[in-house]
């Protein structure tokens, strides 16, 4: 496994690697580092259909806003590299911030519709900097194929809709949320969990589930506010929950869904505050066909 | 000379190139069609500098305001290909514009800081849409070098700033203006102009000459203010001249220049309606040295 730190050593790896053999499949990872079984996953996923994966491990300042977890974002650099290892990386590119941004960037690459609810409602300018900084890492790695993880929906709908709209050649991988044993989607953010938040923070995939469970149980007599609303009263019974949103919407337009009509899939996403670490869950669920006498 | 319609088929096209020859050059000139001897001396120096030379011509609707002159652009398909020929074009891709956006785009590229004077200020928006649609270009095209000209100075400072930022893999090749014999600066929009218009622009070449003398030879004495008044005032001398902007700026940073300092270069770039006519023209100089006594 290689490390490099320099945009130029990773781009003359690749130059290497694509001349040695023209038909190179290149897989690529792109992370925040302080890896997980989620992140594992689609270091394995890119290792069964790629050639050379590539791991990208950076925190990226200009997603962040002003008031966010920037400086305290958990690091971990020994366990991400043999995390790395352990999946069979090829090449881990770790650069520092001045690498990524020797000059504060002057161009932002913005999305526009499916950016406007959810996370990016809540966290103004975040998915421009997820936007911007995926253009890069994209232009500087160049794979055939990039792995995202879906508990980051939302991430995986603005990355796919700016794919399309720039002609990027690459192809998104969207790969399954992965859980720990008792539910909880991993994150880097559940570090910060107290042992009680950790145990509260399990109400947001119970209710995931009992709404998928509820729309398959009575997809003809509930409507998708109601269903929203009772995923909203799961959550509340936890005292610790504090809610940043509840939303059902169309995947991957986001956009409202008024009553079961022509969406075929649903997004049910959640982000809630326990303490001050803020978790995101959700769960795409295919709608009901349409109903209208009973929205 | 192969000419390709679908991005699809270029891309295709493009594959087979680098596939028979992996260390092949591909050399890209963007255009709006309606080509002149400029776009010529574009094609001609990625011709001497490439193995294959693309062609692109689009005329791009997202960089035209809503009172401007999309709908009456020029276009003339035939003598473009005779021109794309005669200067050793190897492809031509000429895209519909549901081609290019099958669907209206929800992801834009914008460049700050550069875009805020000059074009950028009499045309809003109108960066965003060339930025947006060359990051699609270089997407499809993913060429070593892309050609531009001179005449669109803020363009090319705009492209600079967006490779530098994205780590697009393209070198940018800026070359000179091209002008008429009489010295009007080649443009599409050039046709437009009545015979006498024709003549009166002439004024723009003859004020950025003028201004180029008077800085060599009073450089000491003149402030960056007093030779901007000179060509301000020479432009106003033709009764059919309509000052949209005269401007003297660092060049490529495009910041105000107050007294003569650390700039190294300087543009002086004028925009001028001849009736419903637009024009720019520029010069770039050597900025004398600082001399503050004088400022």
């Amino acid at each position: 496994m290689q490390i490099v730190h320099q945009i130029e050593s990773l781009r003359q790896l690749i130059k290497a690697n694509r001349a040695a053999n023209p038909a190179v499949r290149i897989g690529f990872v792109p992370t925040m580092g302080f890896l997980h079984r989620g992140h594992a996953s689609l270091l394995e996923a890119a290792r069964k259909e790629c050639d050379v994966v590539i791991l990208s491990i950076f925190v990226n300042p200009l997603q962040f806003g002003p008031n966010e977890d920037l400086e305290r974002y958990p690091r971990d650099e020994e366990r991400d590299m043999a995390i790395a290892r352990e999946t069979g990386t090829d090449i881990v590119f770790f650069p520092q911030v001045s690498e990524m941004y020797p000059k504060p960037t002057r161009t932002m690459v913005s999305v526009s519709g499916v950016t406007e609810r959810l996370c990016g409602a809540s966290r103004p300018g975040h998915f421009d900097g997820v936007a911007t900084v995926v253009t890069k890492l994209l232009n500087i790695v160049q794979p055939d194929k990039a792995y995202f993880g879906m508990k980051d929906a939302q991430q995986v709908a603005v990355i796919e809709q700016m794919v399309y709209d720039l002609n990027i050649p690459v192809t998104i991988v969207p790969c399954p949320i992965v859980r720990e044993e008792d539910g909880l989607a991993m994150s880097s953010r559940n570090v910060y969990l107290s042992e009680e938040e950790r145990r509260q923070a399990l109400v947001l995939s119970a209710a995931l589930e009992e709404a998928e469970s509820l729309l398959e149980a009575r997809k003809e007599t509930i409507s998708p506010e109601q269903l929203r609303q009772t995923v909203v009263r799961h959550i509340q019974s936890a005292p610790l929950a504090d809610i940043d949103y509840v939303e059902l919407l169309s995947y991957p337009d986001l956009a409202p869904v008024d009553f079961w009509g022509s969406d075929e899939r649903i997004i049910i996403a959640v982000a809630v505050r326990f303490g001050a670490t803020r978790l995101i869950d959700n769960r795409i669920l295919h709608a009901p066909v349409a109903s209208l006498s009973h929205s």
